[in-house]
């Protein structure tokens, strides 16, 4: 583990140099109506002159050492990199001949990196980590990329190109980078059958496999390693039992044969009762014998055919799935028989927290309640898995309580990359700051300053193994994402698991610079509509801390009851009445409050010390009651529901100010993403202001528009 | 309509000239990984660089006249086409300057195009044809685009670009072209939900439309018109009711908007019972006045929000769809209360002749028997939509004997483009021999030469309305086709509905050129492919006639049986028992030959003069019947199955010696897939042989390897 302090050098910070003037290079071929298919590895050629003129300086010749299926994926990513980037094509040379080397390997690869003082850099880095340097070597002056392993390489491979990318300044590096959590990984929801839970076809073409290795595997394998991604869970958490057949194992292992070179474990959700389901058993039961032989067995296979598989991810007892409660087992007991039959691979079982049952208090209360007290449990190979927010992937939700909760065994960060909750494909949200926000979170678990992020990276309770997993938002689209705006969350999420102190604005200016342009009369416009989009979202549909107004009808919004599960109702989480809104989580209330260490539930605790943001989320509100800003509550929430669809009209208007400087085909495809965006974003202020104003009773406040339909309207029409 | 002999004069064949040296241009962006998301039009800068000189001095400039969104669309197709191809910006001028201008625009559009002596020309190319001439005007050298209307200057464009994307000599240009066949149209066989009926995800986004206009739509309307498709069915022929509510309309009505500028129009699939699904009437007798009145208001909405809208495509009392049979009406009685409602907006129905009931006798007799007396019923707005065979697009059939037969009602072919019986995506099949080997048979009904083509383009009987509908094979895949060989398909059915006398062959070299290469190395082994790709297939699957092996179960074959419906069976087809094979539709057996005329039903009629490719098709053979080979039928039988097989791994060899020669990723994906089609392949050849040698119980020739596995297997492990 790489301690805070050691993480990243970056004396190239801030070099934002030379992009003034940028002069469209005469190329020989011009890019029409492009898709976002080439993701943010587009590697046009450097269009400011004079920086591409010190690029060429610096970068003569190509040294690489190695010749690992790594090394040869690194070399030919740099390759192909330069030939975009610096429009020559650069020789490739067998040993440092002159000044302007770009030299690349593992440090055992060659004796030269023993002369340049890598040592001590090196040794913090770790097995994942890479040394990027401007120095001197064999008498010459160059570049060195370096690593204790290969997979280090290829990560400074796309580092360094990167920097080319996003036009840094190269001629003074020092660069020494390693993640700080050990699994990042995507979580793919994605169903054999093609479908996914979210919208779109699954990019796994099972049918074709194993014969059948598209390009686009290889494509996602580069651009997860691009952003130090390092596994993968291919199928649904709902987990059909298939997946562990023969049939299906071998299509899995033919995938895991295309993303090893770039450092990627395949995972895969694992139904618990495969045991019944697959194998004739009459119970899954996790202390039945033949259940625990059955999975060992299971394992042995898999292992056979994929020696560095990664484990297992599993939902367990959670909205309908099977899992050891159905057996009166715990969900540790569950956990571990699965760890037991990995553990001599050195595989891991993931355990997903996202468990509940209904609860007519609280069920944001459940994940803790469940596994605060399993906290020791589970076996030293099991990660519990937990979503950002005590409910489910909301705009906003506090963090959740277990970290800082369970200090004997590590959890992992569960976020969504899919805006299931923040308009799916449709919504343009940079999530960036919504995922720094709960890793910025305070837990005061060991005092102040135990921020979620020390819990997630292990320095906390000295976790041995750290983890963060991202739902993917990954089809099958020639955009991949449907919106070109999806890929900077992919990137984001990449990012911010390596090293969670690069800020949002940071993040969102490498992906413009690598996505758009290094314009910044392209950079600033675009760098403000994704910093304030997350924030738009929360107002015009879960202000003040109201969440869960989606619902599972088919039509969305605040009024959705659905007889069968009160707690898959919105009334349930907004608790709308006559005297106010909100859910009163205090002492007085569900106490979920207290599932907090003191001094953060002290401050949700009470109504004037709760973050507005927070509010409704932890107290059942008066319609009258004064906020900070003078306003009363019901006039505050009217104003945030309003001031979402202002945020959204001007991204529109920012956005049109746009064209002609980026792809035409991509701004006009924003631009239509954006007026639905619009319109799902006046559908849901609209339906929620009228809704809730029928307990309220109170009027909207003058000067704002008054809503275009009734509330039965609204009802019938539905926002995503 | 253009007669035959008016079509194309095409001065320039056979002009393969320049490419006996390719130098790979040094350009400056280098193309990875192409998937074949640009499908046939790359515009890749031309390679031989004499070539490319002379064509940078033929064209220096270009004078485009006119302004409408076609005339813009076909202006900006050119410039994208330069762009790319001479790898200069080629100056857009507003008159005939100097030497080297290519002057395009509609006749009426510039006084110029008067002084070139074109009108006899134009006359003949009527509303979509056009004229490419290489003349003098204002004094000046240069190349001419025109034609009478806007749509046929871009198809002039989209021939000009093709020109120069195969290396032809365009220094005395004297093209007269235009289509031959009216309505050169797709069917979607897609479902609103985004699935198809076959592989894959439909383009159509239903859900972001009307507001999101992917670019995709706009890059299929592209590629349609480079190949002269003029209408689109957007939905599956068993129709959702939902496509015609006005919400949909909508949604359609945006696509037709997008569509426009590229000449193509929508039409839709309707689902004979609208008026009771959507209309709440209690029938959809097409002699009830209510139901009648529902389809005039329904029309008239549709022709309210898309004024182009071209008509209906109609599947009645086929396979479980309603239809006018469901109220004791006849299937014209049906298309016409739907033609009686677009008529006032000249639209039009197509009526699909694709109709069987459960005929314990013949099913290949149904179409005829039930279309032929109603020839003369259907009004004049009416196209009956026959398949290209009496089946259901098997990989060889005779031609449909409706061809020839309705002499009264035009008939339109439909083709299958998406190779349901020929392997699907997977499968390897160039169908153009196929689609010419139909429309090239002599149907006799005017005495010889009286072909199928001349049927469909409405020579023979006077047809004013004419035809040819392709089954759609594009689906969401960034490939289009998830096998850039099924982009061939798409492409040939284009070219072959403009003008079916263009060669199988000829067909071929343009696409390989636009696709992959210029060079003659990669031209001539993919030709060869492509050329010996569907008889691959016959032989593999389905031989010496037979057909329908692939039945309506999960595993595919000839044992396939399916007790509720006898005709959906395999061994209703081939009638193999001990005395030998094949149905007997001679006068002896179902007399289904008679339904062709004499000399075509003598023909077929005899075993000896019977051409043996259709041999099982119309004769129960015995087994030791001497074939023409001098070997017994159950020799003939097993060597076809074999060299099927043979054929798909010669296909590999050859392919394999294109390694390096195209792009890697093009290359590895269709190795992949030929390897999957081998596999297939292998199991259709021994599940077939296997199957029916417990019929024949005579051993596999000698020499032959013998199957690897039982039949049991191969019952059960399924081939595509």
């Amino acid at each position: 583990m790489i301690s805070e302090s050691a993480a990243l050098r970056r004396r190239w910070y801030p070099v934002f140099l030379f992009f003034s003037v940028i002069v469209l290079f005469a190329s020989c071929s011009v890019v029409y109506a492009d898709d976002g298919h080439s993701l943010w590895l587009r590697y046009d050629l450097v269009s400011n002159k004079r920086l591409l003129q010190e690029y060429r300086g610096l970068i003569k010749s190509v040294d690489f050492e190695g010749n690992s299926p790594t090394i040869r994926a690194a070399r030919k990513e740099l390759k192909r990199g330069l030939d975009g980037l610096l429009g020559v094509t650069v020789p490739e040379v067998g040993s440092v001949g002159n000044d302007g080397v770009l030299l690349a390997g593992s440090y055992g690869s060659s004796p030269v990196f023993g002369q340049i003082g890598l040592k001590s850099d090196l040794i913090k880095v770790g097995d994942e980590g890479f040394v990027i340097r401007s120095s001197v070597f064999d008498g010459k002056k160059g570049i060195v990329i370096t690593a204790n392993k290969d997979i280090g390489v290829l990560y400074g491979v796309f580092e360094f190109l990167r920097l080319l990318q996003t036009n840094r300044d190269i001629s003074h590096l020092d660069m020494v980078s390693a993640p700080r959590i050990k699994l990042r990984m995507l979580n793919h929801w994605d169903n054999l059958d093609g479908t996914r839970v979210y919208r779109g076809s699954s990019i796994w073409d099972w049918n074709r496999l194993p014969t059948h290795i598209r390009q686009r595997y290889i494509d996602y394998a580069r651009a997860n390693a691009s952003i130090g991604i390092n596994g993968t869970v291919l199928n649904n958490v709902n987990a059909d039992p298939q997946i562990v057949t023969h049939d299906y194992l071998l299509k899995v292992a033919a995938l895991a044969d295309a993303f090893r070179p770039y450092g990627i474990r395949i995972f895969l959700s694992a139904n618990f009762d495969s045991p019944m389901k697959l194998g004739g058993l009459k119970t899954a039961d996790p202390f039945d014998p033949e259940v625990k032989e059955w999975w060992e067995n299971k394992v042995k296979e898999i292992y056979s055919l994929i020696p560095d598989f990664g484990g297992f991810l599993v939902k367990a007892n959670s909205e309908g799935e099977p899992g050891p409660a159905d057996y009166g087992r715990t969900q540790a007991d569950g956990a571990n028989v699965l760890a037991d039959a990995v553990k001599p691979y050195g595989g891991i079982v993931i355990w997903r927290a996202f468990v509940y049952a209904y609860n007519p208090k609280d069920r944001a209360r459940e994940a803790y309640d469940i596994f605060k007290p399993l906290d020791g449990k589970f076996d030293s190979n099991v990660l519990v898995q937990v979503k950002n927010g005590p409910l489910d992937f909301q705009p906003r939700e506090p963090f959740s309580p277990l970290f800082g909760a369970m200090t004997r065994t590590p959890v992992t960060m569960e976020v969504d990359i899919g805006q299931g909750a923040l308009g799916g494909e449709v919504g343009l949200a940079y999530l960036a700051p919504m995922w720094r926000e709960c890793l910025m979170s305070d837990t005061y678990a060991k005092g102040k300053g135990s921020t979620v992020a020390k819990v997630i990276d292990g320095s906390l309770f000295g976790y041995k193994m750290t983890g963060m997993a991202g739902v993917s938002n990954i089809n099958d689209d020639s955009s991949w994402t449907g919106n070109i705006f999806g890929q900077a969350n992919w990137y984001a999420f990449g990012r911010l698991a390596w090293d969670y102190d690069i800020t949002s604005k940071q993040i969102a200016d490498e992906w413009i610079r690598m996505t758009f342009s290094n314009d910044t009369s392209v950079i600033d416009p675009i760098e403000k509509i994704m910093m304030a989009s997350r924030e738009n979202v929360v107002n015009y549909r879960d202000p003040l801390g109201l969440n869960m107004l989606g619902g599972w009808s088919v039509y969305h919004g605040p009024w959705v009851d659905n007889s069968t599960h009160a707690d898959w109702n919105s009334p349930y989480y907004h608790r709308a009445d006559s005297v106010g809104i909100g859910f009163d989580r205090t002492r007085a209330g569900s106490d979920a409050v207290d599932q907090y260490h003191p001094p953060v539930a002290d401050e949700f605790n009470s109504m004037k010390s709760c973050p507005e943001k927070y509010l409704l989320w932890f107290h059942h509100v008066p319609w009258n009651y004064r906020m900070k800003s003078g306003n009363t509550l019901w006039y505050e929430l009217c104003y945030h529901y309003y001031e979402g669809v202002v945020g959204v009209e001007e991204t529109e208007k920012i956005w049109d100010s746009l064209k002609g400087k980026i792809d035409d085909a991509e701004f006009n495809s924003v631009r239509m993403l954006l007026k639905m965006q619009h319109e799902n974003a006046v559908s849901w202020r609209d339906g929620c202001v009228l809704y809730f104003q029928t307990f309220s009773r109170l009027p909207i406040p003058a000067g704002l528009p008054p809503p275009e339909h009734d509330l039965e309207y609204y009802e019938t029409h539905n926002p995503r």
